[in-house]
């Protein structure tokens, strides 16, 4: 366990920068000497079983020795060799596997190469966390769906309704950045959009492709003058999810997709078809609520912030109401500064 | 600071049992050899410096010797002989203070006993965070004001208005009893009341006298068959702050308080009067309201728990608006097994 502990966070050395691909570390040892160790680095990148091969001081003494690798290794050609032939042509005969890969391409199959060609494959369950997004999205074909927003400590998200308050300090903000960086798509409505005026970009930009999203019932209401469409890029595009084609021109790298109802339910579904993994919802509170009522999400995040709106200010959730309470667990708590972040994932 | 740091240890051992009375530590020193330590045990017991000498194995020894108390010894005659007499006696020559009393009964009196009767006095800046209630009361002329309340992830703190929901989990639970162990005055507003039908007790009973206090704008709402009244006791009453003297009887041990108009202000004004030290509001949404939109508080300690409630909830505040956001700092953030405790200090 001391090894793929050591792989595991060999993995997320280069967090965010392997996008849709999973972050994987391998280690290879041989008698009780860590002889080479690797990581996936970038997206398009060799697998972390090859860097670690491609670190051995000398690939001979390779014979015999364990590799730990955090994911399975593949056994198809890629964007890159399959690694599960190049760890038996370099002579391991031990591979010690953290956690048997979801992606239907590879699953069971790199396990099945290995042991074929009499390599002993020992798998645990050691999955990273890194990696959630990619796991669910390959099990359950759906984006795994944070929704995300700073509160007060009494509950509310804005002061007036049509001015945006600022709540959380730079700490925070700076986590939100990184929350961002590590999805592959952001969504807000059309309130969000009126009221902040947001351009959902990721500081120093994003290092791949960040599809943002605005969700509207009445797409003629949307201004392409607004910060969001005037910073779509082709790296970085803004979809808008709407019930009809508008009668302006479309800006440049803004993709119209018509439905007559967007449901939280029926956006997963389309983003998954499309092969995006993860989805930060970051409002307003239509829109989150909208997402908490069909229960479309899996964890939520929030900053709680030392204020106080009061009555008059809007809550974290409007519109429909739930039927029943909707239970979650607590999954983290960090102080930031001065707020307080707190992970909730879905429980029921 | 080494023999203060273990003062203030000292001092908090018997916490909450001082009641109305500050926690106060002391430690003898000579030499760099610790002689004897004493804290204020309880309410009416002997005070710290006293157990501090009583617990002297040889009382020729302090001779010569320094005090460290963590706060200013009394020169006065109250429930016991004063500290700063017998500190003389025992022929202490240097007294180390935390903190300058701030009773104005004893506050300079002690040290300039001290003083004039030769022995050096060094007073640092150590107050003790348990004798908040106590240094805010004597310097303020009001009760340190606590407003608590559990509310979901999404800042609600009730499913449905006319049913009790019970929030937080055991440790929160636990921690809500000692909140009240460490008060003086409970109070809830009518809603409150008719809701959830509480007893405001504490655990195994209270040590000192728990004033539990409900507030109505109609009296003749109050039904005395409410668990409330039922327990009230000599050692724990029920004050009821009314508009008017009920039609009813009044049960032994229940008080009616008559006042045309109760606000905050004149809450926190009538309990100084009558020397109570501190208050802990605990709902419900109206009565919070009040006290935040009259800025009539110190600290808001808040569970926050894994659930989410939705549109159609109760809000943490309901009533009047604030007319401008209430600026909070952030004291403390504690994991309480699923729930979060966070506490917040009022800064405008």
């Amino acid at each position: 366990m001391f090894y793929m502990q050591m792989a595991l966070k060999e993995a997320v050395k280069d967090h965010p920068r392997t996008w849709k691909n999973p972050k994987v570390g391998a280690v290879i040892v041989k008698d009780d000497q860590i002889l080479a160790r690797g990581h996936h680095e970038i997206f398009g990148g060799p697998h972390a079983e090859v860097n670690a091969i491609n670190h051995l001081a000398d690939e001979e003494s390779a014979q015999g020795a364990t590799m730990y690798v955090t994911l399975e290794p593949c056994s198809h050609t890629g964007k890159t060799p399959p690694c599960a032939k190049m760890i038996v042509e370099t002579g391991i005969t031990t591979v010690v596997i953290g956690e048997v890969d979801p992606n239907p391409l590879v699953s069971g199959k790199g396990i099945e190469y290995l042991e074929s060609h009499h390599v002993k494959v020992i798998v645990l369950n050691t999955p990273l966390a890194a990696n959630d997004a990619y796991r669910f999205y390959f099990r359950n074909h759906r984006p795994l769906i944070t929704l995300k927003y700073a509160m007060t400590a009494d509950g509310r998200i804005n002061f007036s309704n049509g001015q945006r308050s600022r709540l959380t300090g730079q700490e925070a903000f700076n986590d939100n950045q990184d929350l961002r960086q590590n999805t592959q798509a952001i969504l807000v409505g059309m309130n969000t959009l009126k009221i902040d005026d947001p351009e959902l970009t990721v500081r120093n930009g994003a290092i791949f492709s960040l599809i943002r999203i605005v969700v509207t019932h009445n797409v003629d209401e949307i201004k392409f003058s607004n910060k969001l469409f005037q910073t779509a890029t082709k790296e970085s595009p803004v979809w808008v999810m709407a019930n009809q084609d508008p009668q302006k021109t479309v800006p440049e790298n803004v993709k119209i997709i018509v439905k007559s109802g967007w449901t939280a339910a029926n956006i997963s579904e389309y983003l998954a078809d499309v092969g995006i993994q993860s989805l930060l919802v970051e409002g307003g509170s239509q829109v989150l609520n909208q997402f908490v009522a069909e229960k479309q999400f899996n964890r939520i995040v929030t900053y709680v912030t030392p204020l106080l709106f009061g009555n008059q200010a809007l809550p974290v959730l409007t519109g429909i109401g739930l039927q029943e309470p909707l239970k979650l667990s607590l999954a983290s708590v960090e102080t930031l500064a001065n707020d307080v972040k707190l992970v909730f994932e879905r429980s029921n």
